[in-house]
């Protein structure tokens, strides 16, 4: 099954010289993984802002919040020949025994009339609030229901990354409800309405030793405490998908059931998407999962960037049969693209076309 | 300070060969880490029991819960120079990429009238149950409320390791739950009470990357749902608990606050015990915990055994000052111990003596 998906031409729609850095001292690295809704007749996605000091030669430096310093953050700064820094990845380093990222994420509002040119605001929306957010605030997945905004994100910090769960009606006031699923955990999509009664997720867990990084389906009464854990979606050895995967957006219900884009990496941290199909009454029962992928990092900004390779997507519109995506690009740019939810569906196999 | 358990002078009180495999064909080769609890006028223990197939020269077996096996397991069979088996581990073994358990446990009910003398049931009280249980049930803490036993318990598949919960009013008809905390978590305590109006539970999540085996607090409206995860306890660079920590039994309240006996390793895997003392109405809160264990492995057998150098508490009783703890020593043997609760408090600091 090839690509099937339908980039836009202007891709990439946002690069970090579009956005203004939250302070003086930091660039921003990489714009990342947009959330994506439509308020008051207008498209919004939530941004992740990846932003560090500018890099000297012979150092790494990283900032960090902290309540404690006058400005807000800390900066650690690291010569590259210390001996306890070990660096294996753009994305994160250790030090001392200790794993740091390399950049320091906020969430930041853009808007469109189109859904193509989007203005991005001066500021931040949210920064990192309290000890388990010390790290930053990444990948923001937002789902609408009954006015009210949700927003289910990765909260990062030294006691790990677990999922964060911030509430809004109007986009401007903002209500924080703590950590909802502990760590390690990430990549959490609320279904769009209840199910049984209860509100549903998907999320990713991590695996130490035995386990691994699956997809799996919880149920909440209130969307702040979680349970009834089931995991639906492992990875698949030899596959496009055989090291991680993980829920993209809000899953989209479709007359077969509920469809949900996510996804995979290999052992060379190579990101494809693909699709799922579950039960509509009953989640933890998968119907369909792609093969192939439906999406492959093969344009120029998806093979090179920050972290190369990568398309990654937790924001979506549907609008009919057509599922717009919008999507980060070697973890550095911002694009969109769209799909048919009929191809993705027949995809899956004949029964679903 | 020192070591200030009184173990029993009849330690070790179960080993092995006191109790009935559960089927023919299968080896005890551990007891480990009891719930325990009073009932009908008894003192009970829901021990942990590991088996596997008795062990060929050549070989390592292990057994899988398969309900499409007739005898409801299957075994996993492969020739130690095999190069994709993978060993490091008294505990488990990799092969083939994935990780498997070298022992399968299920709970078993013992019964005293004394707290030293035990008689272990002919059978398994608990077994295993569904996909995210085949690798076994491990390490259940039992907490009595109004009549009814909660028992939390490490729930392991190759899916991972979760928070399983059973509940039972009479230890002969049980009520199974599900998973309530998803992987990778385990050491999951109830409070025996509701905290400003939410039941309360430790935890502990494991950390890939970023984070660590830390402590967790959480609340639940229901015991069945899980939220406000808060992070309470780290581990130590160069202490006795510098790799991992955990949860024990049910805290026990005190004047001061809630006490936790909690468990610590190091980087070479010994395991000792110590006290965390937490606010009575915000147990995030930490007030105290123990510079020092309050007991270390260091009678012959807990330094010697299945997996040595090792006491683990998931069990205790309090009767006034007197907590009396069941531990597993070297992952192998069940043992007692009493602590005079002021002496903890005391070894926690002079304002808590």
């Amino acid at each position: 099954m090839p690509d099937i998906a339908r980039r836009f031409a202007e891709n990439p729609i946002l690069r970090p010289a579009d956005v203004a850095p939250s302070r003086d001292g930091l660039n921003i690295e990489c714009l990342l993984n947009p959330g994506v809704f439509r308020y008051d007749g207008r498209i919004g996605l939530l941004l992740r802002v990846a932003e560090r000091p500018m890099q000297e030669e012979d150092w790494v430096s990283t900032p960090i919040l902290d309540p404690h310093q006058p400005s807000g953050i800390a900066i650690l700064k690291i010569r590259k020949d210390d001996p306890d820094l070990f660096y294996p990845d753009p994305r994160l380093f250790q030090y001392q025994g200790k794993t740091y990222l390399t950049t320091l994420s906020h969430l930041r509002l853009a808007w469109s009339d189109d859904g193509v040119r989007f203005q991005v605001e001066d500021k931040p929306t949210l920064l990192g609030l309290g000890e388990l957010e010390s790290f930053g605030i990444e990948d923001a997945r937002v789902t609408e229901m009954d006015g009210t905004y949700y927003l289910t994100y990765s909260a990062v910090s030294p006691s790990g990354v677990g999922v964060g769960l911030i509430s809004t009606r109007d986009w401007r006031t903002f209500e924080r409800h703590g950590m909802v699923i502990p760590p390690s955990n990430k990549d959490c999509a609320l279904f769009p309405q209840k199910i049984d009664g209860e509100y549903a997720a998907l999320h990713r867990p991590s695996g130490v030793m035995i386990g691994g990084n699956f997809i799996w389906v919880s149920r909440s009464p209130d969307l702040h405490h979680w349970g009834k854990h089931r995991c639906i979606a492992w990875t698949r050895p030899g596959m496009w998908d055989s090291v991680r995967v993980g829920a993209g957006a809000e899953p989209i219900l479709t007359s077969h059931g509920w469809l949900e884009i996510y996804h995979g990496a290999n052992a060379d941290s190579r990101y494809c998407l693909g699709a799922l199909l579950l039960d509509r009454d009953d989640p933890a029962k998968v119907l369909a999962r792609s093969l192939e992928p439906i999406m492959e990092p093969t344009a120029p900004y998806e093979e090179t960037g920050f972290f190369g390779k990568v398309v990654f997507t937790n924001g979506h519109l549907v609008d009919g049969d057509t599922v717009t995506i919008y999507y980060g690009a070697s973890d550095e740019v911002i694009c969109g693209a769209k799909f048919s939810i009929q191809e993705i569906l027949a995809s899956l196999g004949k029964q679903w076309a």
